[in-house]
């Protein structure tokens, strides 16, 4: 009886996991959570030749690139495709924050028709952009938050500790540079890009870092 | 093995609950199953000023307002929010239902920024419209179904029985007043509202009462 | 605490399963997958009358008939009604494959309002169009591929082998044909297709097929 018990319990709380998006863990860049892609790498626009930037796109940010920011509920194509087998990505979060990890997730293997265009290097960056509207000037400091190799046979929503190095930093934009993938020549696709993290207990604390 | 048979049988019923709208109860509020907002409180709109009644809104109700008779799918952000710490909110089910049971839903705890726009103390009320297109006539009877307080540490789909003094009531209207909220004094967020009940057996019966 | 373990085991496997598309099964029919309805008799339109030609389609194709190669989430009402008591859906496939099996998926029996308009009885072919435009031609060879029931009991998507004698085929576009339904007079509501396999290991074995 105990057993059962237990067995009802390990289910609950797992299923719960599973309906609070899947980690049950505060992702400050989830777009309906107010982050946003505020840069990326030329896309990867079948039969659509390079003029994207004119109709599907708003200041250089193509109007799917919102999709790395929204759950993908285990649907294949529900993912932004990157041109070429590296690129990158830049999210303006919710708001700023202590990061503690970043999630990357691919679709996973058994509903996958071809896996060769996820995502394998990957090095994460962040730093303070506040309300200075010129990019990445000087004054800026850049925290390398984690690097980290996405691995096929695991599961397909994977989670990486930020660095000890930058256990203190407060970012409120991140990037993430895919550096190969795995095996594609012609794109990359990213399904979702999330950051966990804690907001800094007071704005003291950023204006001192800034 | 009889106990590995009890855990699978546990699992699979349980994941087939949460595959069916995470309560395997028919909702008569759900937007796609033709139920819809006839009436809501001023909602929070940031930096839009008041005219939202202009381009967002058919009839007085706001666009987003349907929302509410929405699945959120764990998804913070997946609300409409009202303006202040209380509001109401007035749908026409689907169809005319004898109401059994009120579910509120919130975001879940475990991947919230912030609850203190989560509703707290609830009155709900219904009635039957019918085809009667002015709001609320004398002739019409209105029951309370429900009163309660939506808890933050329990489970974030709460659901609460109808009065016995509202159990053969046949209703096709219900109105939500949220009292109160968790603290916010901006704004009240209502991710998602279900009525649980079961049709009268025959349209007579609908006749008779009204 | 070998029974713990296990118990961990099947909950985590499950739920694994479930966020996978429900059945950990790749589906050469998903609409983000690249597949397309091509073709459906009349479909079921509330007060629309007959000319849904006009602004609802394309191709002759209704605009909601994708709805019937997405993932419904346990929501009534995500489906695609066809009128009367019996029709069909022809589906063009992501790709040229060898078919193992088809699933029919309706709403789940405990948050329905009525499922008289579930399909019964199923006849699926399948023929490979390749870039043939024209309409099922003599030179194509249509292999029946399932007979089945829709079984209002059983789990609400249900899963049909392949039969024998086509086991070997290569279809790229697959038709269903629902010769009745479970009750309703005036439609019958498809909430979704989906059609599994196995892609040929070269194109010359499609090449030597057609
Ligand atoms: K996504
Ligand atoms: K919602
Ligand atoms: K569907």
């Amino acid at each position: 009886n105990d057993i059962r018990a237990y067995a009802r319990d390990v289910v609950l709380k797992e299923i719960e996991r599973h309906a609070a998006d899947g980690l049950a863990r505060a992702d400050y860049a989830l777009a309906t959570g107010g982050a946003m892609v505020v840069k990326h790498s030329e896309p990867f626009l079948k039969g659509k030749g390079n003029n994207w930037f004119g109709k599907g796109a708003t200041n250089g940010v193509h109007n799917d690139a919102e999709k790395m920011l929204k759950p993908s509920f285990g649907e294949p194509g529900q993912c932004f495709p990157l041109k070429g087998s590296s690129g990158f990505v830049e999210i303006k979060l919710r708001t700023a924050i202590i990061p503690e990890a970043i999630t990357l997730e691919h679709v996973a293997k058994s509903v996958a028709f071809d896996r060769s265009s996820a995502p394998k290097n990957c090095r994460i960056s962040g730093w303070l952009q506040g309300q200075n509207t010129e990019s990445t000037s000087d004054a800026l400091r850049i925290f390398l938050l984690a690097e980290f190799t996405y691995d096929l046979e695991k599961s397909n929503a994977q989670t990486y500790n930020v660095l000890d190095s930058a256990s203190s930093s407060i970012v409120d934009t991140v990037r993430f540079d895919f550096t190969s993938n795995h095996g594609s020549p012609s794109h990359t696709c990213i399904y979702r890009l999330r950051v966990h993290g804690h907001e800094p207990e007071s704005v003291a604390m950023i204006a001192m870092q800034s």
